[in-house]
């Protein structure tokens, strides 16, 4: 699709070992053609690419002053790895990134031994890194080797609690523990919290100056080792002033800020602290994202994400849509509802674009809040706005809303206070692949008592759902919805609040009922029009809800079919199995009852398409028809076909 | 049961209006007599004690300056609540704390409007007083009115990420927010960390002398309104020298250190906060856990929890034990273990006496990490250990493993790494009541591909599955075990480690086959004995696993019986919804079975003794017997009554 650039110093490269004899000169040629090929590649696939091209020189550095795989570099969540992944061993696949049987668009621990702790969830990499530190110092044994322990981790995963306990953690532990803080003023949105203001301050006073006097003087307080490295490095330290600077507070070494675009800083700086280093240290290092390839530099998000794309106008090549996607019907429906009721409110864990708060964001500042990356803090904030007379939308994606899990539970189930969960990117997500996966939340929302579950099915329902949230103030409720276009249904003008605990028929047949929970009733619709043609005529509901349950709808479907098949886009725990403990306590299994649940298989699945992942699931139509088929005892024709 | 102290001015208060017109000196005798009664109180229900007895003077002093239940005093944690109860309108009930329908033993919406949020997990009170602030900025309604917001939070729960985030997030948005750090050197256990090393350096340096002259300095560049208040407490001042403390880099203000059982210092800097205040505000007081108590002060732990106890000897009234508590099991069997292999090593966050592993960490102290109140990085710390050879026994309670449930899924089982997870307080644990109850753990678990979930059916079991665990490398593996003694049957010279996914048979009978996980297998068996002179003979299963689900055993009960039951300490979603699912792909509701899965009710349940709690969960061996009768068609003699 693209031309590839001409790399002659990266061809000769396939693992970081055959670096070891570049010259500093060549290792900044190396950066350059390692920025191209990035581009080049990303430019096939599509993906996270500013993050990448931030770190391209600190990739190259890090690997040639360190010895990887033995050394464990641990990229804080993982979707600036590309470049690293072209040095160590997989150039040769990386235009399969976040393909089917591609490589992971984060690093991965199953797919090279560089990768030595998966990533993907913010803030992590500290933790990880003390971890492998400890166990080094204690014997640990692994084929690779135990060496340094170096966590890169980004100023906007800093505002994570995690990243604070692990910093917390390992200046009491005071082992050997290299963490790079890879300042860039960005993350995914632009960065909120005091903490990346102080970083601002800590940079703005006096950015690569000459120390002053009260830094110079701090110098001679180093350990004598480090000394000498420090006052090469002397042009770079900072904040060795009386108080310290946060970092040296939590018990770390603190050195910087410096040009992470500039190797003649990164080398030595490396080499110094490779060779001095004996507690915590934290190396300050200011980065670009999006650096070096200009349509990444001029976008509002640094060429965050990126569709496949021109590498010469930087033009991205996104399908068409037919409808609007989930995220935009969520987001113009709750700004619509805003507009009427001064008490909604909006939160957000640093993910106002994928959330598509950013709407919200403009139209009402004063009522929308982005907490950081900080999904503990923003739920039990959220429990405390609805204790103070607010209606929260707190709105997660599913897979981050894990992170807040404990005070889903004790702030606000134990509580039953009114939080409105909106629940984006639930079910298998595609191309992010099984980090990034939905698959949860059902199950571990759905046993909470007191709580109200909603999925959609399609994006008018979504609207409704909404509405039935925000009319909603009797304890907590959740609303889950997938990531991508919704069926280009008619949208009705406004969303109808609709009856807790009620479903809907779609349609009435015989011998089979499906309930289905969530999107998965297009397939269902689709099965049952493949099984019309067979003869077998399903009736099918939405269940609407997973908690309460329609009771009267369920028995009733129960009681008058054969057979009872539930479909969700969730793991086993959730809406399958509370219909069959209400099926159970109603004696409803006790004469006979042809009952099935499907939900996603007991594997994490990798990246895809999602039609692609709900497939591995066997969870589309085709799958949904051969279960018919089978639980109703006739054999499916074709069923056979791979 | 004991002779209540005279307390002739706090007899005149039974709520905090009636403080208001108390001079500064009555407030102190307050002070006293609030002690002494706080002190008489838990002489005769247990509890905690040492936290209470440490904010005596500071309950008193916020109560008497600020106008609760308007302004939101916070709790963190809320153990320490119990002075702050006998001042607001509940001193009448004091004496039923932590017991059945008695008071709570932590702060409870929906006990009081002077509990404008509850707690019982740490960390959570920042998050929620800055909800409380914004709601009120927003023109949120509520019955009480919205005024300031408080937060007291200690020293060791500033080691949780979630207090960071808060802040950060604070910081950030600027409202009028007040933050008192009740910093006793102690939480639980004694502090870990750097944050705890940090903060005593603070107050190390120059405790409560006369301002150094930046510090004076310092105080003409605050804001104007606040310049004079500052100066009337400049000897209490301290932290603005030129780097600032951690908290100013983070967005607030900071008064302190001052002494907090010095009224002469608590009420006016108080005062000059609730005058002045205009952004968030962080009030470093220094108290003693067990203040004014003398056994209290003299023991290890501070008096933080504490049984019945004589006032003048401080003597506690134990039951005598019949068997080993099943946190000494598992302690014991891990040292044991750990003696044989060096690569086991152990993680508490903040829980070393509660989880047994106190023990470990005297004989193997290079391999025990207290990671602070940090359960998400405990996890990934574990998960990285894991990755770099080492076997990690992460021990947490059920309750406080909810906040590492992220890292749980995302760091250890997409990751497949083999740490081990020891989960305490499975189950309802009595007079901790709801927020501690251990209900959720076998769904979050039992759903996350390639798990091992066990739970154990008495204390031998228990020893067996530490050795399964130390012996299993090849993923991540849980068992869990309740709070208590034991059974008191014989214990192992040795544990044995199990076969994985193999559960055992306890008696052979017929009709009906109950499949038990979990230690309600003892009143499994009760009522076995009862149903034995009805005629009755159930089969009996020990599940050992919920997942891998021992599925020969189960299809084999289930085909060889009319009836199958299954019972587990644990919400729906977890063992019974998986054997469910197995019925139901295997056909075997098709043509017929009694299937039962009998699981904690959808309700959150008070504190009681834990048989009260599970009589409310319907749980006992009387229950179990009422649910076979009533499965086989055969109504229960009695079951009528109350």
């Amino acid at each position: 699709m693209t031309d590839t650039p001409k790399t002659p110093l990266l061809d000769r490269i396939s693992r970081p070992a055959d670096m070891k004899s570049l010259s500093d000169r060549e290792l900044t040629q190396l950066a350059g053609e390692l920025r191209a090929e990035t581009v080049s590649a990303v430019s096939v696939t599509g993906g996270h690419l500013g993050a990448g091209l931030g770190v391209v020189e600190l990739t190259v550095a890090l690997h040639a002053v360190f010895d990887t795989p033995r050394d464990k570099i641990i990229w804080d969540v993982g979707h600036q790895c590309y470049p690293h992944k072209i040095l160590t061993e997989r150039r040769d696949r990386i235009r399969t990134l976040r393909m089917e049987n591609g490589l992971s668009g984060f690093t991965k621990r199953s797919e090279s031994p560089y990768d030595p702790f998966g990533a993907a969830h913010s803030s992590t990499s500290i933790s990880a890194a003390l971890g492998f530190a400890v166990a080094r110092d204690l014997g640990g044994v692994i084929p690779e080797g135990l060496g340094d322990a170096i966590a890169v981790i980004g100023d906007g995963s800093m505002s994570a609690g995690m990243a604070y306990e692990a910093m917390n953690n390992a200046g009491h532990l005071k082992k050997r523990l290299i963490v790079i803080l890879n300042d860039n003023e960005m993350s995914i949105a632009p960065p909120v919290g005091a903490m990346s203001a102080y970083l601002s301050r800590l940079y703005a006073e006096e950015p690569f100056q000459e120390l002053k006097s009260a830094a110079k003087g701090a110098v001679s307080l180093l350990p004598y080792p480090f000394r000498e490295g420090a006052k090469r490095a002397k042009d770079m330290i900072k904040g060795m002033t009386v108080g310290g600077t946060l970092f040296e507070q939590l018990g770390f070494s603190y050195l910087g800020p410096i040009d992470g675009h500039d190797m003649d800083q990164l080398l030595p700086v490396l080499r110094t602290v490779k060779a001095r280093a004996t507690g915590p240290i934290l190396i300050h290092v200011l980065t670009k994202k999006g650096k070096g390839y200009g349509p990444a530099e001029a976008a509002r998000d640094k060429g965050h994400a990126t569709a496949k794309f021109n590498v010469v106008t930087g033009e991205q090549k996104k399908a068409p849509s037919n409808a609007p996607s989930y995220t935009n019907v969520y987001s113009d429906s709750l700004v619509q509802l805003a507009a009427e009721d001064d008490k909604i409110c909006a939160i957000t864990a640093a993910m106002p674009d994928g959330t598509g708060l950013n709407l919200f964001m403009e139209r009402y500042p004063s009522r929308c809040f982005d907490v950081g990356i900080a999904e503990q803090h923003g739920v039990t904030f959220s429990a405390a706005l609805a204790a103070g007379g607010m209606k929260p939308f707190c709105t997660m994606y599913s897979t981050f809303l894990q992170r807040g899990y404990d005070q889903v539970v004790h702030d606000v189930a134990i509580q039953r206070l009114p939080v409105r969960f909106a629940i984006d990117r639930a079910g298998l997500v595609g191309a992010d692949g099984a980090t990034h996966a939905g698959s949860f939340d059902i199950a571990f929302l759905a046993n909470l008592p007191g709580f109200v579950v909603m999925a959609a099915a399609d994006e008018a329902e979504l609207k409704h759902m909404v509405a039935t949230a925000a009319a909603y103030n009797d304890g907590p409720i959740a609303f889950r919805f997938p990531r991508g276009e919704g069926r280009g249904v008619d949208m009705p003008e406004r969303g109808t609040p609709l009856e807790i605990g009620k479903g809907r028929m779609i349609r009435e047949g015989n011998r089979v009922a499906i309930v289905s929970f969530g999107t998965r009733l297009e397939e269902v619709e689709k099965a049952a029009e493949a099984l019309a043609a067979k003869g077998i005529t399903p009736t099918i509901a939405d269940a609407r809800f997973a908690k309460p349950l329609d009771r009267d709808m369920i028995l009733m479907l129960a009681r008058d079919h054969e057979a009872l098949i539930t479909v969700e886009e969730g793991a086993i725990g959730g809406f399958g199995s509370h219909v069959a403990q209400l099926l159970a306590e109603e004696g409803i299994f006790d004469t006979g009852l042809k009952f099935r649940s499907m939900v996603l298989p007991d594997i994490f699945i990798d990246q895809a398409s999602p039609e692609g992942m709900y497939a591995v699931a066997a969870m589309n139509a085709e799958h949904i028809e051969a279960k018919v088929l089978s639980t109703l005892g006739i054999a499916k024709i074709g069923a056979q076909r791979a």
